[in-house]
Formats: structure tokens, C-alpha cells, sequence
């Protein structure tokens, strides 16, 4: 299946078009997702999200505009204490472009009381996955304040590299961008008039000063997006270094692809019968 | 398919018989699921899980310290400002008789940190949400300190219910429990010689003084889990009616069923392309 909102089909895998979109007939289908799965499917009429300055949110947040109407979006900011004032000045200027709603709720006191017990050591990385997980505490805590649904904000790259903290990032209830690699992201925000700051600045976690997400991988989205389309259609390593990708980074981008395959899953639960959740007990998410 | 680890096979899906379990080979499959999932699929030896003084963390505490020795077994016990010291009590006593290691984090700092701003009017529901998830938060946190899986001990009755946090409860990698139903475990409980003032007191989410999951629901786990397994295996309720079932009973349990599929899934992700993760793109969480 080929869905028609991507523009061109190239013979070769490695082309870059092959991953080229049509944004005017993306952002109509994903208008269309967003009211289906707020309005028609969940009854509801309001959404809300972390808004953290970067480019994934800031499309999501300019989408639920579109969908909902500003007055129904609500927008939380969510700094640590080591987070970057630019990152909050950006997630501002959305939030005055858009007209729509927010909120700023500052975590390091929530962070800081399980964290400061470990003030000598605790790794960036073990940070961050407490930033992250906690801001879904506030983020789904807020949605009840509001009567709204948490929407993600994940892209297709980093679901696929594992680059996200699981039970953190991934946890809203509704994504419009999950199936959109980072270069498709990118697309669409310059059709939807995303500013150029947000666009042009580096993808980052923002917990170390310097860190970019590029930098972590040791290659670029534009790369990287390719390899993975690649991968996931199936191609093998023979086939892909034959046509000319360079081994290393063929290893790097399938190294994390196969590493991760949990973070994309469930957990896993022990089975003692012939009706066991999420095995043989499936049922859409919509079944009333 | 029915696994020989039930005792009985009645032809009436209403006779509380359908449910026995033979607690000896429950006991063994499990301790070989642990094994294979921690020990052969994550190439890892420890383990992690949160001990409320229930039941439930009580038998996976008791799972874990025979499939991999007490030495490898470390139970956080996480309380908040208003958890019973009856719990605590509780759970002390689980980590004295099987000798593993233990660690008591308070979260009201934590929790307080966010919740503080809310200090009139924050509902029991979202403050047991916060509290469920900020455990969650601490236990994968900690995981990372000691190099051990975080275990699940959510039940099949609740997670059919929907009665558990999303993203909280429900995120630990892998779950032994996760297709008994309360009674059971129960039964597994007895068996293993978990302390009777364990099995005995009523289960609670140990956030209002006097709360009980029973009252909750306005019908006891006997009654529920006959129910519950009777609409799995797909019986209608008229079926149900003409074999004696109550109309309330089941109207009650059908609709915290209904109600609660989107619980039991991942988050619903707009679909672009033919390789949609967790779509499309499926593999195995053990896939290399």
C-alpha cells in the first residue's frame, strides 16, 4: 500500500525522494485523524500538550489550531532548571502565533525531590528520562484540569531509533506525526508556516548545553531517514551496501533499530489461558 | 486452547470452579517465564519491582526471589505523606521472610513538588494517578541504579477493569501476573505461604483511609471474575441472563470493560505510509 500523500515512488531506496511528502494533502489527512480520533471517536472537544520549544511540537500544536481552533488547544511549558530560555521563548512565540492557550509549570521542584537525593552522579541520561516522565505526569494530571486529551508529538525517526524515553514521550494517547520521519516533519512545518527559528535550530533534548540529537546518532536525519525507510521495507544489508550506502553507517542506524524493538511494544505478560490481554484478547480501541 | 495449568473445565462459564488453578504448575511456569524473559531474552540477573503491602507485589516478590535467589530480588517501598503504615508494615515483612534487598523512597517531596500548587481540591482519582506514576518514574529510575528489570504485578481482573494508571501500574517490562484473575491469585498466594494478614486484609489502593477496591466497584472479585471471564470467552448477555446472572452484575462489569479498551493498547498513531510502527511494522520484542 501506498498511501498518495507521498509525492514521488523511486526505484532505488536510497533516493531521498522516495521519502518527499505532498504537505498540503498531509496536513487535510491529519486535520481529519486529529478531529476523528478527538471529536467523533472520543467525544471530546479540547486537546492539550507539552510544548518544549522544538520543532515536533510546535507542528502538533499548529495541527490541533487547525483542527480544534485555538481556544481548544492547550499548550504546557515544562522547564527544568537547566533547561534553555531560548527553548521557552520559542515554545512562546507558538503560543502567540497561534493564539492559542498555556501554561507555564516549572518541574524542578517535582524533579528535584526524588532527583537532589543523587545530586553527585545522576547521569544526563537518567535525568532525562525523569524530566520526561514526569512532565506526562503533569501533562496527563493537566488534561483532567482541563477536560482536553493529551496529544504526542513523537516522530517516525526517533520511534524507530528507540530515541525517546519509553512510558515518557510515547505515552499521550493520540499522535498525529508518529508515522512521519524527522525530514517529512520538516516539510510539513515550512507548509504550515512554522517559524524559522524553530526550523532552523538544531534538534536537541535540551538537558545538556551543546547536545543535538545529531550529534548523539553521529549522523544526520537526512541520512538516517533513508537508511530507516529502508530497513523497515525490508531491504537487507547486502542489498542496500550494493547500491552504494556506507557500511558504517548502514551498522549504526540498524544497530538501534534492532536494539529497540521493546520500546515499541507492550509489556510482555506471562500466558496461562486462552484469554490473555493483548494476545488473544484484542480489541480496537474504539469498540464501545 | 486450554492450558492444563487449570484444574477444571466446567460446561457452565458461571461456576466459580472455571477458574481453579493448579498452583503447582502455575508456580512452575512462572518461575520459568521469569527466567526465560530476565535471564535468557535480556541477558540480565536482577530484578526490581515496587512493594505496596499488598497482595499482588507480595506474590511477584515471592515469584522473583525463587526464579532468581533473594540476593537478586531489590523491592522499593515508595510511600506517600497519606499511604497507611500498615502497608509499610506489610511489605517489611515480605522482604524479612524471603530475605531480599529493599530500599524505602518517600515520594511526598516528589509528588508535593507538582501536587502542592493543587494543595484545595485535587481529586483522589488524579492524586492516585500522580502518585502511581511518580512510583513508576522512581522504580524505572532506580532499575538503572541497580542493573536489575522493573516487574509488573498488575492482575488480570484489574487490567480487564481498566482499575489501574495508565503509563503507571501498567509500564513495568515484564509481568507475571498480568493473565490471573485476583481469586486466582489468591490461590497462587496461599500456595507460595505469602504472611495471612496479606491474603487476608481487603485490597486497597491505599489512598483514602477506609478505601477498598470492592467498594469501588460495588461487587466482590468473586463475583467480578466469573463475569469477566465469561464475556472474554465471548458469552452475550442474554446467554448470561439465562444461566442466572444478575443484570446488574453484569451491566456493571460489561461496562468497565467496554469502557476501557484504549487502556489496554498503545497510543493510536496517525498512519502515512506501509510501514506504520506497531502497524504495519511488527516484529517480536525479542527480535535481534
Amino acid at each position: 500500500m501506498a498511501l498518495p500523500v507521498f509525492r514521488f515512488s523511486s526505484p532505488s531506496p536510497l533516493d531521498a525522494d522516495t521519502l518527499k511528502i505532498n504537505p498540503e494533502l498531509v496536513e487535510r489527512y491529519l486535520i481529519y485523524f486529529l478531529r476523528d480520533e478527538v471529536i467523533r471517536q472520543r467525544k471530546m472537544s479540547r486537546v492539550v500538550l507539552g510544548l518544549s520549544g522544538g520543532l515536533d511540537s510546535a507542528v502538533v500544536a499548529y495541527l490541533a489550531a487547525l483542527a480544534f481552533g485555538p481556544e481548544n488547544v492547550t499548550a504546557f511549558m515544562m522547564p527544568y532548571k537547566i533547561s534553555s530560555p531560548t527553548s521557552l521563548a520559542d515554545a512562546l512565540l507558538v503560543v502567540q502565533h497561534l493564539g492559542i492557550e498555556s501554561k507555564v509549570i516549572d518541574i524542578t521542584q517535582m524533579v528535584d525531590g526524588y532527583a537532589s537525593t543523587y545530586e553527585i552522579g545522576l547521569s544526563p541520561t537518567r535525568l532525562g528520562n525523569i524530566c520526561s516522565r514526569c512532565r506526562t505526569v503533569i501533562l496527563f494530571d493537566q488534561s483532567m484540569e482541563v477536560g482536553g486529551i493529551p496529544l504526542g508529538t513523537g516522530n517516525k525517526s526517533e520511534r524507530l531509533l528507540g530515541y525517546f524515553t519509553w512510558h515518557g514521550d510515547d505515552a499521550p494517547p493520540v499522535n498525529p506525526l508518529g508515522d512521519l520521519f524527522k525530514t517529512q516533519v520538516y516539510e510539513l512545518a515550512k507548509h504550515l508556516g512554522v517559524p524559522n527559528q524553530i526550523i532552523e535550530k538544531p534538534p536537541s533534548a535540551d538537558l545538556i548545553q551543546g547536545q543535538t540529537d545529531e550529534g548523539d546518532y553521529g549522523i544526520g536525519y537526512d541520512e538516517i531517514d533513508v537508511i530507516l525507510h529502508a530497513l523497515v521495507q525490508g531491504y537487507t544489508k547486502q542489498h542496500l551496501l550494493e547500491l552504494g550506502l556506507d557500511e558504517t553507517k548502514f551498522d549504526l542506524v540498524n544497530r538501534r533499530l534492532r536494539g529497540t524493538h521493546w520500546k515499541r511494544r507492550p509489556a510482555t505478560v506471562a500466558m496461562l489461558s486462552d484469554s490473555a490481554v493483548g494476545e488473544y484478547y484484542l480489541r480496537p480501541v474504539d469498540y464501545r
